[in-house]
C-alpha cells in the first residue's frame, strides 16, 4: 500500500505549538527503539533509563511516570497531591480551569478555587484570597496550589517569585504543583536548569510536557517531593493514562531531554516569538497586552483587521470582547514565518501606507 | 545527539500482543504524515478521512473517536452509552472488570456485574442472571451489555451468537458495547468482513483496537448507532483522551485500515497461534483449555515445567491455581519463534525423551 | 427510662436558623403519621398526598421528591438537570459553592462556573460572563443557570427578575435550577403565590428548603418542568438521600404546606429581621450592607464591638476582612429576642451614652 | 391546622423492619431535645454526649459521626477507609451490592468485589478468591474486606469468626468493614456486648443502625480504629450526610442506647422471628432455608400459597426463580400478629385439613 500524504508540509501558522508535528529526532529515536518485544506498561528499558533521565534534570528524589497528554499529567498528578474533600487553588486563566472539559472536578473529584489575576500568575496575596478555612467541614479543603510555567498567557515566574510561593504554601500546609506542559520554554528564557526553579524552588510535582515542544504524544509526571504524592501509579492506570508500548513514549523524551533537543526547541520558539515582537510592537494599532516570556505573543488588534488576517494565517481570537489575539510559536517556525506573518500584519494594519 | 538502541530487535516473547513493536507501514505513515502544521485535537485532514474508512468497514451512520488506549476507549464508549444510574452487565474475564484498575466505576461511575462463563462468551441466558429490575430506584439499572470479540480468554463469537446477544438485549432496553481490542483477530478468524458481525448483528458502539496490531499507540471508540450514545466528544475530552497531535493517531489507523494491513496482521498471529497448537496439542502433560480462535493459546502445564520455561521465554501464568498459562502471538511473531519454543516445551516436559 | 434535657430551651441566639428546633406542629405531625406499618421509600400515603399539596403550590406537573438535606437536594436536582460534561453558572456567594465542601464537583461531577455579585443575584449579564462556548469540546458545557431564592444574602429576586433570568437561559439552551431553601422567606416577603415567582417565571427545577423553617429535617426536590430533569428517582437513592420511613418527612412538609405554616413561620422571622434592622439601622458605627428582604441581618460593625457582642449571643462573622456579621432570625425568634439584643448592641456601640 | 392520620396505626406486616415507625421512648426524645436553640452540624449537647455513649459500648478509642441513613454511612466510611484506588470484598447479597444502587461506585469510586456465600457470611478462604495483587497497578486494590452482622440472609457472625476475617484481613494489610444496620439484633442475638465482637474482634470501622430499630431515621458511623479511617468530617459533608439539627438524630440514638431500648427492641423482634421460624418449621411444604439468628425468616413456599399469602399480609419475594420469601419481624411486631400470620400460613398451605 502507498501511505498518500494528505496535507501540505510547509504550511504553517500561529494558531497552537501543537498543530506542529514531530522533531525528526523524536521520530527517529520512535524508530530506534522499534522492533522486538518489550515489556509493556513502562518495565521495558527505555522507561528504566528515562527515570534516571529525569533525575539528572530534577534531583535524585524525582520520580517520573511518563503519560499520554497534559490533561491526563494534571490530573493524575492532582488526584496523587489531594485527599478526596480537598480544592485546588489556581489562576482563573489556568488549563485545568478552561481547557480541560472539567476533568478535575469530573475525574479528579477536585473543587477549582479560582483568582483573576492580570498575568497569568499566582502570587501569596492571590492565594490567600482563598488560602482559608482549613478545619471547617463545610469548605473543600484548600491543599493544593497549581502554578503554570510558562503560564498559558506566556509569562514566567522567576525562582524567587516560585519560592516565595512555596513557602508560603508550605507555611499553611499546603502542596505545590506546577503544570509545566511548556517547562522548556521558561527554562529557555530563565536561562536556569530545571531544578533551580523546580526542585529547589519548593515545587512538590510538576508535569512536563513534551508534546508540545516536539513529541508525537508524550507528557511525564514527575515528583519531585515523594512525601506530597500517593498512588500515582493507581492513578494513571485508572485515568485511562498508561500507555502499553511506553517505551515510545519514553524514547521520545530520551531523544529530547538525554541532550539539548529540548533546549534547541524551546529556544527556538521563543527567539521566534521574540523576533515576532519586536517586528510588530511598534505598529500603530497593536497593543501587544503581556510581557513575552516564552513562546507566545498575546496583541489587541482592531476586529477587522484580524479578521482579515486569520484569513491569511491560522490563529486565534483569545478574547472576543477586547479583540486580543494570540500568536504562538513553534520548534519549527522558521524567521522567514514570522517576517511573512509580520509584513502581512503590517499591511493589513495600513502601517506600510 | 545519538540515539541509543536500548535493547535486542531480535528478541521476542509470548507474553502479550503489546510487548511488540510499531509495524514499518504504520510508523512509515506517522512519517508521512509529520511536517507542517494540522489542525490539532482532531480537525486534521488525516482524521477527516479516517472517518471515512471506519465508514467503509462500519457502515455509513458509523462514527470515528480516535483517542489514546484501551482502557479509556472502554469507559469513554461505555459513559456515553450510559447514564449515571446505569449498571453494565459483562463476563467476570472482561477487560473491564479485571485490568482497568476499577477504571469503569472510579472514572466512569459505572456498576459491574459480572457473570462466570466457561470461555469469556456471553449469552442471552447468562446476561438475564443480571438482566432484571428496571424501575426499580434501590438497583443500577442495566442498561448496557458489554461483550469482548475476540474475548480475553482467545475464543471468538459467531455472527449469529452475536446476533442473539444483541435481540435479547434490544427487547429489554439495553444497548450492546464490544470491545473490540482485538477485532481484527475475529474478522480474520471468522473470514467475515467487520460489519457482518458488529453494525450487522445489532452492536451500537464498539471500541477497535490498533495497538494489539501493530500501532505505536491507538484506538478507536466507533459508534454504530448515533441513537445509542451521546456526548462522546466531550466525554472523550474530560476523560482525558483527546489527542492534540491526532493527525499521528489517525495516520497510523489509516495505514492500518485503509489496505489490508489489518488482515496481514491478524492473519498472521492468528495463524502463529494456530502453529502453536497444532505442535503441543498431544504432547503428554500439557492441556489446551479454550479453543484458539485468536491469537492465544491457553494451556495447563506442571508447575515445574512453567517455571522452566519461563526462564527461557517471557510469557504470563494465567491462574495461579490450575496452572494454566497464556501463550500470545503478535504481528511479528515468526514462525521460527513457533518451533523454537515448541521445541522447547516438548524438551521441559521430557516429552522428546 | 429518664430522658434527660441536655439544653436550655428558653435560650435563643441569631447564629442560624438552622438553630432553631422544631415548630410543635411539625412535630404534633410525625407522631400522628407514627405506628403502624407504612411501606419504606416513599410508598406511603403521606408522601403519596404531599405530592398532591406540592402540585397544589406549583402547578399540575410538578413533582415533588422528598430529601433529608439541602445539600443532597441541591446535588440531586443539578445531576438530574445536566449532563455528565456540563457546568453550572451560579453566584460566587452561592451554598452550592461555598457551604458544600465540594459536593457538587466531587459527588455530581458538576464544574461550576461562578460570577461575584453585588448581591448574592445573578442578571442575564453576569450570566453571561460564563455562558459561552457550547460545543467546544474543551469547555465544560455551560447547561444550568442555578439561582438561589431568597438569596445567601438574604436578598430576594422579584418575579420580574426570575423571568428575565430564565427567558435569557432557555434562549440559549440552558436551563433553571433554584436553590429554595428559604423559598417560604422570598414568598412571605414577595407576596406572592410560590408559583408566580418559580414555575411560571420559567425556573425548571428547585430545591424547596423545610428545615430552616421549623422541620425537624426534610427538604424537598421540585420538578416544575419534568422535561428539564432525568432520573431523579435514581439520583436520589444512589446519592444517599432516600429515606426508608419517608412517611415521617413527608407528613413534616404536609404539615408545613398543606395549611399556612409556612407563611406563619416565614413572616415572622423576616419581620423579625425588620424588627432588628428598623432598632439599629441609625445607630452610629454600624452599617447594614443589604436590603433586608428576608430573615437576615448584614452589617458592618467594629471588630471590637462584635467581638463583645458575641460574648453575649451567638452570631456569625460573615467576613473576617470587612467586619461584616449575619444575624439570622427563625421562626422561635420573638420580639423580645430582638429588643434585647438590638439594646445590646446599642449598649456595645456605647450609643446609649 | 388539624392534622390528619391517613394510615392504619393498627395495621402491621413483615415486609420490612423499616415499614415500622417511631418508638415512643425515640419520639419522646426528639421532644425533650426540642426548644430553643442548639449548635448545629454536631456541636450541639446530645451529640456531644453520645459519642460518650458510643464510646461506653466500643471503648475508648471508637469516635462516632451520625448520619441520615444505611446507604449514606456505608459509602462515608467504605470511603475514610479506602484509597481512590481500592477495591473492597464483599458478599454478593452484601446490601452494598445490591440495594445502593450503585452508591459504593458511582458515589465512592469504589469497586466491589463479590463473592457468592451460602448464607451470606464471608470466610477467610471465601475472601481469598479477591485478596490478591497488591502492588499490580492493573487491580484496583483490595484494601477493605467489608461484612454484615447480622447478615442480609439473617444470619450472625460469630465472634470467633470475625476474628479470624479480621486476622486474615489485617495479616494482608486490609481493613475490615461491618455493616451493622442490625446490630443490636446480632448482640441480641449473641447475647454479648457490642466490643466483643466488634472493637475486640478486631473490626476497624462500623455503621451502626438505628432506622431499623426504632429510630425515625438515623445511622452512626463508629470509627473503632481511628488510625483505619481518615476524613471521616469532611466525607460525611461532602457526601451530603451531614444533618443541620443534628441534635435530634443525637437524642434519638440515646435513647436508644444510653439505656437498654436497643437491647429491648431487637431481643423483641428476634424472639418473634423464632415464634414465627417454630410455628411453621413442620408444615408440610414449607422449607426454612437458613438459620433463624436475628429478625428474618427466609423460606422457601409454594408459588401459589405465596401469591394468596400476600394478599392478605404484605411481605417480600427474596427470589422469584427459587420461590424464597422473606419475613421480617420488628420491634412493634406482637404474637398476635406472629401467631395470626402463622395460622394463614397453615391455612393457606392446606396444612390445617
Amino acid at each position: 500500500m502507498t501511505i498518500t500524504r494528505r496535507h501540505d508540509p510547509d504550511r504553517r501558522g500561529f494558531a497552537s505549538d501543537n498543530y506542529a508535528g514531530i522533531h525528526p529526532e523524536i521520530l527517529e529515536a520512535i524508530a530506534v527503539a522499534n522492533g522486538g518485544h518489550q515489556v509493556s506498561y513502562g518495565e521495558d528499558v527505555y522507561t528504566e533509563h528515562l527515570r534516571q533521565v529525569f533525575r539528572g534534570h530534577f534531583g535524585d528524589r524525582a520520580e517520573a511516570f511518563p503519560v499520554f497528554n497534559g490533561t491526563g499529567a494534571n490530573v493524575v498528578a492532582l488526584d496523587a497531591m489531594s485527599e478526596r474533600w480537598g480544592s485546588v487553588i489556581a489562576a482563573a486563566t489556568a488549563h485545568i480551569n478552561v481547557d480541560e472539559c472539567g476533568a478535575p472536578e469530573k475525574m479528579g473529584g477536585l473543587k477549582l478555587l479560582t483568582v483573576e489575576t492580570p498575568d497569568g500568575k499566582l502570587t501569596p496575596d492571590l492565594i490567600d484570597t482563598h488560602a482559608w478555612g482549613w478545619g471547617d467541614q463545610h469548605r473543600a479543603q484548600p491543599l493544593v496550589v497549581a502554578i503554570t510555567q510558562a503560564t498559558e498567557l506566556g509569562t514566567c515566574y522567576t525562582p524567587e517569585e516560585i519560592k516565595a510561593i512555596s513557602g508560603h504554601c508550605h507555611d499553611r500546609g499546603m502542596k505545590v504543583f506546577l503544570d509545566g506542559s511548556r517547562l522548556a520554554n521558561a527554562a529557555a528564557t530563565l536561562n536556569r536548569p530545571f531544578r533551580e526553579f523546580t526542585t529547589d524552588a519548593g515545587v512538590d510535582v510538576l508535569t512536563f510536557g513534551g508534546t508540545k515542544n516536539g513529541l508525537l504524544a508524550g507528557e511525564c509526571i514527575v515528583v519531585l517531593n515523594p512525601d506530597a504524592a500517593h498512588g500515582v501509579m493507581y492513578l494513571r492506570k485508572m485515568s485511562m493514562q498508561l500507555a502499553s508500548k511506553m517505551r515510545f513514549v519514553s524514547a521520545q523524551f530520551e531523544a529530547l531531554l538525554d541532550g539539548d533537543l529540548w533546549l534547541r526547541n524551546a529556544s527556538h520558539s521563543n527567539a521566534m516569538a521574540q523576533r515576532l515582537a519586536t517586528a510588530i510592537r511598534d505598529l500603530p494599532g497593536i497593543q501587544i497586552t503581556q510581557p513575552v516570556q516564552a513562546n507566545a505573543v498575546f496583541a489587541i488588534l482592531p476586529p477587522e483587521v484580524t479578521e482579515r488576517l486569520q484569513k491569511r494565517f491560522r490563529f486565534y481570537t483569545w478574547n472576543e470582547h477586547t479583540g486580543e489575539v494570540r500568536w504562538m510559536c513553534s520548534f519549527d517556525t522558521t524567521e522567514e514565518d514570522i517576517d511573512t506573518f509580520a509584513a502581512a500584519l503590517r499591511e493589513e494594519l495600513g502601517a506600510g501606507e
